[in-house]
């Protein structure tokens, strides 16, 4: 049995003429075939071919009824064995960007002369244009993301650290229903904002310094995320202006989306506005990154993307600024991509709010 | 720069005759030269070579100076290309076995007749002796595992749910100064203990459930873990002979184990012992799994491995008893190997506990 979502995929390899792949991310085979395996080590792979398909298990994993034809292996068996029988090596076969040497090199090895070559795109392409029932699920996600974050703004007070703030938020989230965070919540206060990827520590925050606030929850299998700075009791007159510099920004990028616009320029708009007032060297990441059931999916709005706007798609808006050992600005939404423009996630405002 | 591990490495590759070759695995790394990145999706990457090692980094890391010679290129960059500059494609590469598709097989196309191999064995070797400061790190993170799993144990009532206890162990890591859990725990009650990799949920604690619980912290760097089974108020007779019997097993186990042994050796002792009960096909896992700065680490004690007992390795005996749908029971200590035998790591009772 073939599920729609395979069918899609098996039509996204038709067109690049790959007859075979095998799709090992356990996010993309829940996307594909609702089965939600954490395999750790373990091989646990969908091999995808128009002669059929097959579902690579290990006897450890509970898994309730497939409908797929099943392949069980146990700790003691050499998995490669199933997986080398059901591969043609007469054809080339596409594997999953994340799909780790230790299964890949041994296949290659077992089946000399197989040529494979990275086509998760054929998946991926599938997962990034969202239908409508995961939009409504992505929307209800950062409507929920947005609540958190002004309860969380609101109870903002003197002697919190940023470790605190992770916890309030991630409490906030389980206690409205997510399931949990879409990744690790970063606060960080004054100079630590100037790390995009700052882990929160026992930091109490102090008079006048930003508090960088990056988080998501999950909910109902999809995930949001967003990121707002403010500023605790006071802002000095160069933060105001890299403050709104980056809000421009993010305005200005989140403004130029709709169908048929590359990504690539999306990414430029945003870059060029910053780069103009001197700050280029301080945007040091992309602008944006794909989002659905993983925080961080295929696909990013960047200066080197080939992507184009599609409508469904879904992705954030981040630009930042960042001055090392002073402060750092970044300012996020997530957007979906419709018809004529598109429809931004997020609904809390954007202006400069001195809090706490 | 060399330090002291990547020169250990260098003579596990030389032994095996092997040139240069890539890590990739952020652990490994961290490991090896103290620098402690999540890459996400970058490319982060030690080339290791007699010739000179060298750091392949993403300027959106914020890292403190390495030492070592550093290659960084950004987001627009491609970072294949200077990595396939530093690579000898005259010579076998050896390479991590977690490192994806999406860089090992553009670097094999990029440097064409390139051949591979998986050569993680080189850094995990290395990792899976450890020295003595590592001994006594391994040592504390399990006593203070020890001191949670004993106040979890004491705080058990009726009512609670299956993620409370998660919480509740979780906090108290964390207030003893715990940086974190070193998995997520597995907390799960009656027929859920039959799952041996269980998801805890809101399920309410019920007379004569087992409760498993499968926890670690990580302090220092190092990671602890371990498994007691429990019963709520009331046990069967069944539940009585397959608690004993896994406990024989994990006791006959730990007893064999010293310098010497292979470790395959160990798991069917315990795996023997289970079956001649009648329960073989019931005990669906390997015995154990080496662990330190992560929690599973290369190497185990499975019927499948080559790797022999060797003073200062590390690593579970968790033998365990399914029943699905209706109990489970595991009993799992991490050990030491020691020059004459094994320091068992976890000091709680391991007899059979009735609470609540």
């Amino acid at each position: 049995m073939k599920t729609k979502r395979m069918e899609r995929v098996l039509e996204a390899m038709e067109r690049r003429g790959l007859q075979q792949m095998i799709v090992s991310s356990p996010a993309g085979i829940r996307y594909l075939t609702d089965v939600d395996i954490r395999p750790g080590e373990r091989l646990f792979a969908l091999y995808l071919s128009a002669r059929g398909c097959k579902l690579f298990l290990n006897r450890l994993f509970v898994v309730p009824p497939t409908g797929l034809e099943e392949v069980w292996v146990s700790d003691t068996d050499d998995p490669i064995v199933p997986l080398a029988a059901a591969v043609d090596p007469t054809q080339v076969l596409g594997v999953d960007k994340d799909w780790p040497a230790r299964f890949l090199l041994p296949l290659m090895e077992r089946l000399e002369g197989l040529r494979c070559v990275v086509a998760s795109d054929c998946v991926d392409a599938v997962r990034a244009v969202k239908d409508q029932e995961e939009q409504e699920k992505m929307a209800a996600a950062s409507a929920l993301n947005d609540r958190c974050m002004e309860e969380l703004k609101n109870w903002f007070h003197a002697g919190m650290t940023e470790r605190e703030c992770v916890e309030h938020i991630s409490g906030l989230y389980r206690s409205y229903g997510a399931s949990g965070v879409s990744f690790q919540p970063i606060v960080a206060f004054g100079a630590h904002a100037a790390d995009p990827h700052y882990a929160s520590g026992d930091t109490v925050v102090q008079e006048g310094d930003c508090i960088l606030v990056d988080t998501g929850c999950v909910l109902d299998g999809y995930c949001s995320d967003m990121t707002r700075t403010y500023y605790f009791h006071s802002v000095t007159e160069r933060e105001r202006q890299i403050y709104a510099l980056v809000r421009e920004a993010n305005a200005l990028a989140e403004a130029a989306i709709r169908p048929g616009v590359p990504l690539r320029e999306i990414d430029r708009i945003a870059r060029e506005h910053i780069a103009a007032a001197g700050y280029g060297d301080n945007f040091t990441h992309r602008l944006g990154h794909f989002i659905g059931i993983q925080c961080h999916e295929s696909g990013d709005v960047s200066a080197t993307t080939d992507l184009v706007a599609e409508e469904g798609m879904c992705f954030s808006i981040e630009p930042g600024v960042y001055l090392p050992g002073e402060t750092g600005v970044r300012i996020e939404d997530l957007v979906l991509v419709t018809a004529d423009g598109c429809r931004i996630l997020n609904h809390l405002e954007k202006g400069l709010e001195i809090v706490g």
